[in-house]
C-alpha cells in the first residue's frame, strides 16, 4: 500500500502490533530479569510487573478488538535491542555487585521507551475519538510510571551504594 | 574479565560508550528526520536537536577525558532499533499525512530512551564521586528533556491534528 494513502489509524494499528509485540518479549525477559537478579527486592520488582505485563497484553487485545482487528504483534527493533542490552549486562556483570545496577537502568530503559510509545498512542487515539481505547491505554501507562518510580526508589535506596 | 571482578565505574563506563555511539548516530539519523518531515516547524526542531547532539558528544568526550580513557563507542543495540523503528515510517509513511506524527513520535521515543540513560549514568557518577561528570551529563539531560517537551507541543498543537 503505498504510503500517501496511510492515515493516522494506520500508524496507531502499527504502534499498537508494536507494543503487542513488545509486551510479548516482556513476559519472557522479566522472569529471566528476575532470576538474575540478587537482591530479593528487585526480583519482587520484576516478578510483579511481570504479573501487570500479563493483565496489559489482555487490553492490547481489547482494543485490537475495537478496531475489528486480531491481534498480531509486529517485530519491534527497539524492545529486541532493550532486551539485548540487558542479556549483555546480565552475561558481562554475573556475579559482580554492579549486576542489580545494570538490570535496574535496563529495566528503567524500557519502561521509558514504554511510557513514550503508550502515550504517543493514547494521544493518538483521542485524535481518532477512541474513547474506550483511551481509557484503557491510560490504565497501561500509569503501571509503567509506577513500574518507573518503584525501580528509582530501588536504585536510589540499595542498589547503587551497594554497587559502589 | 570475569564478571564478579566488575565495579560499578566499569557498568559507568560501558553505559558511557553506550551513549556516545547512541548520539553520534543520531548525529547522522537526525538529520535525515529533518529532511523526511513535511511540517517546517518539526524540520527545525530536528535540525536544532542535531546541534545539540553535537556538543553532547563533547561533553560524553570530556567525561572519557576525566575517566583517562580515550572516547569509544560500543555498539548499543538498542538505539539500533530506535533508529530502524525510524527508518520503517519513513518507508512505510512517506508522503502520508501521518508521516510527520510517526517521525515525531520515534524521535519522543528516542529522548526517553536518553532520559533514562543519562538519569542513571547521572545517578552512578555521584555515587562514584565524579562531580564534574555529574555536572556535564545534567546539561545534556536538560537538553534532552527540553527537547522531548518541545516535540509534545508540536505533536499536540499541530501534527496528530494534521494526520488525522
Amino acid at each position: 500500500m503505498p504510503g500517501q494513502n496511510k492515515t493516522l489509524e494506520d500508524l496507531f494499528l502499527e504502534t499498537l502490533k508494536d507494543m503487542y509485540y513488545n509486551e510479548r518479549k516482556l513476559l519472557v525477559a522479566l522472569p529471566k530479569m528476575a532470576k538474575a537478579a540478587s537482591s530479593d527486592q528487585l526480583c519482587a520488582a520484576f516478578e510483579k510487573h511481570a504479573g501487570e505485563t500479563e493483565g496489559q497484553v489482555q487490553r492490547l487485545q481489547q482494543v485490537f478488538k475495537m478496531m475489528k482487528q486480531a491481534p498480531k504483534g509486529k517485530t519491534c527493533p527497539a524492545i529486541l535491542g532493550l532486551v539485548e542490552e540487558g542479556d549483555e549486562v546480565m552475561e558481562d556483570f554475573e556475579d559482580s555487585p554492579a549486576l542489580d545496577a545494570g538490570l535496574l537502568s535496563g529495566a528503567q530503559a524500557v519502561e521509558h521507551y514504554e511510557i513514550s510509545r503508550y502515550g504517543t498512542l493514547i494521544a493518538w487515539a483521542e485524535q481518532l475519538g477512541m474513547n474506550q481505547a483511551v481509557q484503557l491505554l491510560k490504565q497501561t501507562l500509569e503501571e509503567e510510571k509506577k513500574t518507573d518510580v518503584a525501580l528509582n526508589k530501588l536504585a536510589e535506596a540499595a542498589i547503587n551504594r551497594k554497587a559502589a
